[in-house]
């Protein structure tokens, strides 16, 4: 008998890492009906990374209110987990899902509801606070987690600036004085989704700003109030908020909290599988198959599925992405990382299709990877 | 190092089996830059099957004039082979791809530029005949084969019947007095790629009469003249035309020159790889990877990629399957078979994409089925 570890990424739009890995145990007990099969979702620092972690450890979620980014109260949730840590996704009161295209608002819209969330975590006695980044509607440095927290952002008049990225340009000094004394104490891990610094060509305003709403004219004044805040939180913090990396995650939470809290910035994929006890689970597997909705160069940096690899390869576990599709800029270069990479499309179709099919899709793929590398059973070479 | 067979049919309207041989090959070096590819284009006696045979054996094409279904003069060819065997695909003067759509009729369509090539092959002392069936224009139940070959097609009054099967409900009996001699000595092989009998729903009129351009009454009057045919052969020459498998092969061609000549109805996988030493290139092969437009449910009954599989079973060498697309109809059941089958697609695409873009795409499959395989020479499980 052997062991297979199936640890997928959301398929986005089609599954959830965990509906992912049912299909992916599906499809290899087809093969081989008497696999081990370890169910596994994961994530990577993005939306979803909470119930990850909280499914693999048994925790629970907790539910209270926190405002989204256009101020409105909605029903916010945070994960607990037995070791008292608090695991927060910042979409979930954050989040670009929680509003209409229409009401995107990149200037204005605040991480104040994450804030909330982190400090209700704080108030219930947490130990750590992990926060995953993904999805966020935010440009604003983290300036609203700060204010909900209890800092208070201030102009050159000594008022508070108004919410949102757009009035950071203003930003004289940040008063810690008011700041919940927890939130110095308790170490606050972010799993960044990407590696990108605050400013700049692929930071948070210029490359995620658009998605956000922004458009050229706001790209450029978020641009240019991230770059002041930066300096004003370098200055009487004494860490490099500009430059520090995946400073650029979530409109800059990373970056503010990092330089204002200290927070640690970890690459969200590394920190989701030590969470979930990734290495531990690898122990004694055959093959390990992962996946996401598309292989793609970023697929091979920051994201699940080179993760894995990365901790298969360090334990001679062959894994085996298996994708709704390969990106064309997935080239022989960069391939060699993983045993194998598979589409799940089985012939010629649309991305509607492949996207409604997922499920037995995947599951059929997987089928077929575990039977061709289970003849290594049956065939010597 | 280890040794890899690449054993594609054509995938139809895209590539040759050879193309489709030196995309396998090619992307299997990528893979594993010292692995040993004997590239082995096949055909199961559909169109091309002279070709795959020829380049296989070295032999050469030698021309002639042979009349089209319509019985117009175009040049044909045989495939001679240094064992002083002729193979002869029946498309080359009796195919469907010689007339325009409007052309098509079923009714008058004849073989006897087929029966040309023959004679020729024969007067050239040829000592064996194969025939390859597939993408006939006509359903003639060989009539107009047996005409070039001397034999006369008389209708009660003893009057020559015209060509096309369409006049075979007023044959009387058939007149060998004028055959060329060698006609009954030569063994006549004939490649089948379909086991249907001549005659019902799966024969070669029913089935096959409508994409010959045969409309609903001629597909019932075809039906009728073949039965009435088979029973004339079969009363005259002992060897019953309408039950022998295969017979309905090639618009009934299969079953006439069972009938009327002793002529062997072979499955055509199995005579294509004997005919190109298969079995002795799979000597010391790790694997094998075949190929197909379209996997499906006829792939796992007569087509090549089915064929090479069981060749590679009997061996202890695992058969990968590629395909264009795998059919909905390929179930769990059927499965087996093989030791993986995966599409080239390697995201969502257009029929027109895949077909386009098909030596990449199966170049790339290639690559990834290999590096998958060759996993199991680094970790041990």
């Amino acid at each position: 008998m052997w062991k297979l570890i199936a640890a997928p990424n959301a398929l986005k739009g089609s599954l959830s890492p965990f509906a992912a890995a049912a299909a992916i145990a599906s499809g290899a007990r087809r093969a081989v009906p008497s696999i081990e099969v370890t169910e596994l979702g994961i994530a990577d620092g993005g939306d979803g990374t909470a119930e990850v972690i909280c499914r693999a450890r048994g925790g629970s979620f907790r539910e209270i209110t926190a405002l989204d980014p256009l101020g409105r109260a909605r029903m916010g949730r945070y994960a607990w987990l037995d070791d008292e840590t608090a695991v927060i996704d910042v979409a979930t009161a954050s989040g670009l899902a929680l509003l209409q295209p229409t009401e995107r608002n990149a200037l204005g819209a605040t991480s104040y509801g994450t804030g909330e969330l982190i400090r209700a975590a704080l108030e219930a006695s947490a130990k750590r606070i992990v926060l995953g980044v993904g999805g966020s509607a935010t440009v604003d440095g983290g300036s609203g987690i700060l204010e909900a927290l209890g800092a208070r952002l201030l102009d050159a008049d000594g008022k508070p600036l108004p919410r949102g990225g757009g009035a950071l340009g203003r930003l004289a000094r940040i008063d810690l004085s008011g700041l919940t004394p927890r939130a110095r104490e308790v170490p606050i891990d972010i799993a960044c989704d990407v590696d990108s610094t605050l400013l700049g060509e692929h930071g948070a305003a210029r490359l995620f700003g658009p998605q956000k709403g922004a458009d050229g004219a706001a790209v450029e004044t978020l641009e240019s109030a991230l770059a002041h805040f930066a300096t004003v939180v370098t200055r009487d913090f004494g860490r490099d908020a500009a430059s520090v990396t995946s400073g650029g995650a979530a409109g800059g939470i990373a970056a503010g909290l990092f330089g204002v809290l200290g927070a640690r910035l970890l690459p969200g994929v590394d920190l989701v599988l030590d969470a979930v006890g990734f290495d531990g689970a690898l122990t004694g597997a055959s093959l390990c198959i992962t996946a996401e909705g598309l292989l793609d160069r970023q697929s091979l940096r920051n994201k699940g599925p080179f993760g894995v690899d990365k901790r298969g390869a360090a334990r001679g576990v062959p894994v085996v992405a298996l994708g709704g599709g390969i990106a064309s800029d997935v080239s022989d270069a960069n391939f060699p990382a993983f045993a194998g990479m598979f589409s799940i499309c089985s012939r010629p179709m649309s991305l509607e299709q492949a996207m409604r099919d997922a499920a037995p899709l995947l599951e059929a793929a997987a089928e077929r990877v575990v039977r061709l590398f289970s003849v290594k059973h049956r065939h010597k070479v």
